[in-house]
């Protein structure tokens, strides 16, 4: 009996893997779904036959579809948060710019992000989660490589940095959720050269 | 019978006048059902209930529940578009957008606006009438007077106006659209200070 119970256990598979398994299953699907039907289309449903797992265990780690899919697209590691950092503070926001516009121009992402931005419109929760998981940790990396060029005498003192960094990505947004002209790297330009002139960078 | 035909005629409603009384009931009633159970929860069916009219009434002017809801806040007549036009570029300015700071923070009027941009990310054609009726007209009256502060040398010649526009408001609709810091006068302030400081306004 003992030995037999041994055995059992031995094939009986690791808990932690299988959620593990089950977690990445969801996210993979969510994120199919979203492509193939786009995000409105999706449901808790359809995500959880697609990933063969029970609603339940969706429910039992996010609260909405909407959360599901925030962290798929956080997870997929495409929208990086990270700056250079070289002498010159206007080529490292151009870098990391330039491919936040790639990004907001990617027929697999946009409009999936666009989905989730949409549904925290009336869904408190899920925009408390994408201030924390997805925009405050960017917001505070922005900031940090601005607050370096302050520090160095680059930037106007009196300049508040996050209210900086939203100078700097709500022309940006502005395209990606409005009705207006096609976001590219032109309006990433006009961005740096208007606002960090007016930040005080000389030659800008 | 022709005197009897003479009376009912004169008594039957003018049908232009009927539509119109008709067309006010829609759109009171969309923005009266909009603030009690906000714009997720209004239906084109309970519209046509509380503006005592069919389905199909509605149907004939409007193609969607949002396309109705846009119409009435537009009508309501609350989104100013005009600018004053004073020597003052900056004040005449900072008076229109501390206008749209109000509006983007009245609870009658946030939360439905804010529920038909995101109804614009997966509707193509009430993006097309949001553009159309709303954003193009607005951005218009401000680049128009942008460039009489270009023509008389205020502003730098090479800024391209229309992205200026998006310069000055992507601040303020990244606020109300992304789960940000309170949308204040301040943030108008700063927005001026630096972006019409990087367009070569002198004391901005």
């Amino acid at each position: 009996m003992c030995g037999n119970l041994g055995r059992m256990s031995a094939r009986a598979p690791d808990p932690a893997r299988r959620s593990e398994r089950s977690r990445r299953a969801i996210l993979d699907s969510a994120l199919l779904l979203c492509r193939a039907r786009g995000y409105e289309a999706t449901t808790i449903e359809a995500i959880a036959a697609e990933a063969g797992v029970g609603k339940q265990t969706i429910y039992r780690w996010w609260p909405s579809k909407g959360a599901v899919i925030m962290d798929a697209l956080n997870e997929a590691g495409v929208a990086s948060a990270s700056f250079s950092d070289t002498d010159d503070v206007r080529a490292d926001l151009r870098r990391q710019m330039t491919s936040v516009v790639r990004l907001m121009n990617d027929a697999q992402f946009a409009p999936i992000y666009r989905g989730v931005i949409a549904a925290t419109q009336s869904d408190p929760g899920l925009a408390k989660a994408l201030r924390e998981r997805v925009i405050a940790p960017r917001v505070t990396a922005c900031a940090e490589r601005l607050r370096r060029a302050q520090q160095d005498g680059q930037l106007r003192p009196d300049v508040d940095l996050e209210t900086l960094v939203e100078l700097l990505y709500g022309p940006l947004y502005y395209r990606l959720l409005l009705p207006a002209r096609r976001l590219d790297r032109a309006l990433v330009d006009t961005v740096l050269d208007v606002v960090l002139t007016g930040a005080g960078l000389a030659g800008a």
